[in-house]
């Protein structure tokens, strides 16, 4: 008896969970990346031409390429043995060139023999060392300790580089603040003796004032915060020679606030090339350099710009002619890829059209294919293709609409496609790259799939000029009644560089989306002018104007959304962040009549405040377009100001800082406008963790308070 | 016909108004003492014992206190042709003990013979000078400039005392954040010939990280603030002779943060008399020095305590017998007049009883009589007593309840008593302290007469424990209907050293609880044990413990308030700024199942981070008393908050630093409480001036929200 009625209740259960369950804010924020996220598989990597590795059970599995024969390569417990750790999995891990497997803890690298399971050699690091870079080729570890620069070999030793870090001298670290492509400071060159490395003097810059509060006693902990139109740091490149252990710097001269990107090692390790770029970022030159002695030999080629350049990706050189080398270039308006060779002459435009290369995966060993990701069949979608060098030919290896990204294996044969689309959470499949082979590894299933979701749309639409396509993402909320009104709550971002609507797994929805659809909300999305992938003339359309082009094509959105018959004009709200902040406060002081209520997060109120790398390069400085400052600083906008209007920022904001919020909170009160305020204490520019919860419960409930 | 229409539209413009004007907030804030302030006399000054004077229609004006006959010593323009400058208006003025005028522009004293009209010399300050004080006698004013001390002389010259000022030594200027009745630091001897000024040392105490947005760049701008347990400032006292140019400083030895407070001179200018406390602020020593060598000359007396003593007034000279003087003390638990000599003897206690002097008013030339103010008729009234010196017995010379205030004139024959009661918005009387005359100078028409208003009641509870009366005032909307429901807001202080129920015009009601009754809401105020004007137990009761006797008291009040038929137990919100938005806190988190809304201004969160004078005071160090500050420390609360609750905190808040805000803001986060902030970027611990309009819409709008 008991068991029957059990089995009622499991049944009855089941058919009240299909796709009945409500979509929580716990869910959408903290539920996104861990318990709902769609599964995948662990550690792939290519081992060589035929086979690649996973993780399996927490073992290191070889996996034939053709056959798909598996083989275990070693158990974390072998691995334990190995490099004396008692390891709870097996970490991740990497092959080398020479066939070794490189693992990394925290602490030590360890290079291993995996087919004898064997230690090859180890290399510790202090427990202090930071942004570690190792190289094969010479056998040691390039790290940073406080604003030094060291390495440590295989023998334990450890040589210190730089000794004047500190004071506002910062070796081997990031620089520019992580714009032009650059994410770390330490390049070494690929015979493994030399290390380059940044070196940046911000002595000069101004100290933007932090506080601790969580101190006994509040902590003064300023930063370095170059705001557009002030003194900017310094930066030079010093290259270290391991068997000499002298450095020489490069002379890249004056003027000293200069932009020093893409640092590239010629094969043959004799020279540096550098993507320089003025202060005003409208003119790049490609220099060379003798690594040895410092000296610029000569500047390759020249790109200038009405607007910005803005040089993202560093050369590569070809391995079949080492007098050659591919880059990635804007030059034509859309990035595609040339050939260059070393006296500067260009070669070849290897891609052409509109269409935007957004990432090199390699060649085959001959180069007489290059492999690309790119946006050649949509500007929402992204793909594989096989390019012909000789003829540009561009043959598409990827297949389901969506966003692909490759693994090439090393001798180019195959391709390993780890790729999602609208409704499709993760596939990874296997290609060759002849197109013959196509086999599916893996696909996710919906993590979402008991959920009772309403329909979300992809809609294109036009600029008012009728110039371009904008693409907008619609979420309509569950149950939805065509018949009744809805408030619609509008999430948008606009800055460069973003695309916050694609053919990703449900349009890329943020489920906070989903949660305010769950809540009778219809969710709106879209991409303006100044975004991400649609060619230089979409992107710089923003130049010296920010804010005024992006909310023209907003319009456009709000228009569409007005004119749905099940839309409630007279409730519309938005919420943005950072740059989407700045948007917000853009529409809700452009347009008052049309939005009543709206949040903005850690927005930009006045670009002056911003840093300098990216501000002049979207604005110029404040003295050369006091005009454009002034029409896009938000603060001049308080007095049209109607709705209701919530600012929230981090405390410890070190991007947008909270002198932005503060700036306009002021004039607020200054005009007695009523606005809102809420301050995170120990959070920087977004709120992430479990407190992002707390956050999202607040922009929601402004929205049920007031929209 | 026109002339007829526009008599037609005052009447009926008269008819409408009377008494139908609703208080708007801004008449609530800014016109409380602007234009809807009760008007008063100007400039009212005893010129000798027979005659006061005015400023009347722009023109000083002498009046006999006995005839009332009136005469004019000197215009605007006479003056202004005296000290030649062009006055738009006649400047506070003060009458010197030799019968000379003292006019005071800024920049600028002038001694003038008001007779002859004459100017008979001026003494010029710098620009930058700040805290000046005159020395009749010395025919010098001494000031501070950045933190050092000068005196200026009638000869033009400036003299600079100290040199040492800057990098954390202030000198002349108020210490001990104003704590022990200080208010300032340049005590002048009585004959002129010395200058006896405080020193502070706060180079070891900690920097308090303020921050200016207002800046191009936001710009670091910290202040030295002493937390409580942490180092203090050490202050010593140093005496300047004017004819040797010399300063000695006072031996008053280890340890060095000790208070230094009620600095007094002897008649003969050999002495220097202060009250000295311990840090732990529980012994005090009145102690003599020799104002030429700074050696110690005695201890007089001493006063100690469980809980704390705190001097609050200097001793006072007899000038009859130049060997003894009047104190001010509460060593009886009440504060009353004793007579000491300088041996140190106690000779008598001249006033007793449980009630307190408030103010030594004065003596009669032979000092038979002694007036005062005080609550000795009730706790809520403050009169004016005649004091027979030798028997102690009082005569009361102020008539009409409510809170008098004396000027008494030199010889004191008159009194001029300016007061106000609970239907009196001004009155200013003039009585002879024979008791004989009493003349009505002056009565201020009611601001409000036009505007509907609720009743305003007086309510006396009592304390739990049936000990002590509780005195609170209900305000009742206008139009109040009994049979309906009304929500309350309770405004809160609660502190030490206030009294917000007293029986001054409208029983001191702030005039934003008006605004809240015209919108609707039920207003009330209640002093809880701690605050003043009771005698030391019932303000001593919440020694270390803080927030909880307070809390007790005031759910006294909301059982009362619950018991009225026409009060929506249900809506009860709570509001107060600094110590009453600790008490808000105190309210919302250990009631929760009774306030719905609460809004704390400035709020204490944590004693630990309040300064050291008051802090340790009333909760000794965070050392001596860990678990009353781990009970009085709101963060510890937040688990059981359940309402709506508001922080609002001034940026630029040096007294209640923001850091007491972040911190229960950041538990708040940690806990995913649900919780609202607001800042107001340039204003320090209140928002005052007009931006106050801002604060207090705000406030009610919080509570209109959510009530």
């Amino acid at each position: 008896m008991y068991r029957i009625v059990l089995f009622f209740l499991l049944i009855s259960q089941i058919s009240v969970f299909a796709q009945t369950k409500q979509m929580s804010l716990e869910d959408a924020i903290m539920g996104r990346y861990t318990y709902l996220n769609p599964g995948s598989l662990r550690g792939l990597a290519w081992q060589d031409d035929a086979n690649y590795t996973q993780i399996k059970s927490d073992s290191l599995v070889a996996i034939n390429a053709k056959s798909g024969d598996e083989k275990c390569l070693l158990t974390t417990e072998e691995l334990g043995g190995i490099i004396g750790a008692s390891l709870r999995y097996f970490p991740a891990c990497q092959w080398l060139e020479d066939g070794s497997l490189l693992v990394q803890t925290s602490g030590a690298y360890y290079i291993i023999n995996a087919a004898e399971k064997k230690l090859v050699y180890s290399i510790e690091l202090p427990k202090e060392a930071q942004n570690a870079v190792f190289s094969e080729q010479g056998k040691w570890v390039a790290f940073t300790q406080g604003d030094d620069l060291f390495v440590a070999l295989k023998d334990g030793s450890v040589k210190q580089i730089t000794g004047d870090g500190g004071n506002g001298i910062v070796n081997g670290q990031t620089v520019h603040r992580n714009e032009f492509g650059i994410t770390n400071g330490i390049f070494i060159s690929p015979k493994g003796n030399f290390i380059a490395f940044y070196r940046k003097d911000e002595s000069m810059v101004k100290d933007y004032p932090l506080v601790d509060f969580m101190a006994r006693e509040a902590e003064y902990t300023p930063v370095k915060y170059p705001m557009a139109g002030m003194a900017s740091h310094h930066v030079t490149l010093g290259v270290y020679n391991i068997e000499t252990g002298k450095t020489t710097f490069l002379k890249t001269g004056e003027p000293f606030d200069h932009f020093l990107t893409n640092v590239a090692w010629s094969p043959d390790e004799k020279n540096v090339y550098m993507a320089e770029l003025n202060r005003e970022q409208n003119h790049m030159q490609m220099n060379c350099y003798d690594a040895a002695s410092g000296e610029k030999v000569k500047t390759l080629f020249e790109e200038t710009a009405d607007t910005y350049v803005e040089p993202l990706f560093p050369i590569q050189f070809s391995k079949v002619n080492p007098a050659e080398f591919y880059y990635l270039s804007r030059q034509d308006g859309w990035f595609h890829v040339y050939k260059y060779n070393t006296e500067g002459k260009l070669v070849q435009q290897i891609t052409k059209g509109e269409w935007e290369v957004t990432s090199i995966i390699g060649f085959d060993p001959k180069e007489k294919f290059l492999f690309v990701e790119g946006t050649q069949d949509s500007p929402v979608e992204n793909h594989i293709y096989k390019i012909e060098v000789k003829s540009g030919k561009s043959t598409k290896l990827s297949s389901g609409e969506g966003m692909h990204s490759a693994m090439l294996s090393p001798a180019a044969s195959y391709v390993i496609d780890n790729w999602n689309g609208v409704e499709v959470p993760r596939k990874i499949a296997l290609l060759s790259t002849d197109g013959k082979t196509q086999r599916t590894l893996f696909e996710a299933e919906n993590p979402l799939a008991d959920y009772n979701m309403g329909e979300t749309k992809l809609v294109t639409l036009k600029t008012a000029d009728g110039k371009y396509d904008l693409f907008g993402r619609l979420i309509l909320p569950p149950n939805f009644d065509s018949s009744k009104k809805y408030p619609v709550v509008v999430y948008v971002y606009g800055g460069p560089h973003s695309q916050m609507v694609d053919k990703s797994w449900q349009y890329q929805t943020r489920w906070w989306q989903y949660y305010m659809a769950s809540q009778g909300y219809i969710a709106f999305t879209m991409d303006n002018r100044g975004t991400n992938n649609r060619g230089r003339a979409f992107e710089t359309a923003v130049h010296r104007q920010l804010g005024i082009p992006e909310t023209e094509d907003q319009m456009q959105g709000v228009e569409y959304l007005k004119s749905l018959p099940y839309v409630d004009a007279e409730r519309i709200g938005v919420h943005g962040w950072s740059y989407g902040g700045f948007m917000t406060l853009n529409l809700m002081t452009r347009h008052p009549e049309v939005f009543k209520v709206g949040v903005a997060g850690g927005p930009v109120v006045d670009w002056s405040m911003y840093e300098v790398m990216y501000g002049e390069r979207y604005m110029d400085m404040p003295q050369e377009n006091p005009e454009g400052y002034e029409e896009s600083n938000m603060v001049n906008h308080v007095k049209d100001l109607q709705g209701k209007l919530m600012l929230i920022h981090g405390v410890q904001d070190q991007t947008v800082v909270m002198q932005h919020s503060m700036k306009f909170l002021r004039e607020c009160v200054k005009q007695n406008k009523p606005v809102d305020f809420f301050a995170y204490p120990i959070h920087p520019h977004n709120v992430r963790g479990k407190d992002r919860v707390h956050l999202m419960e607040k922009v929601s409930q402004y929205f049920f308070d007031y929209l």
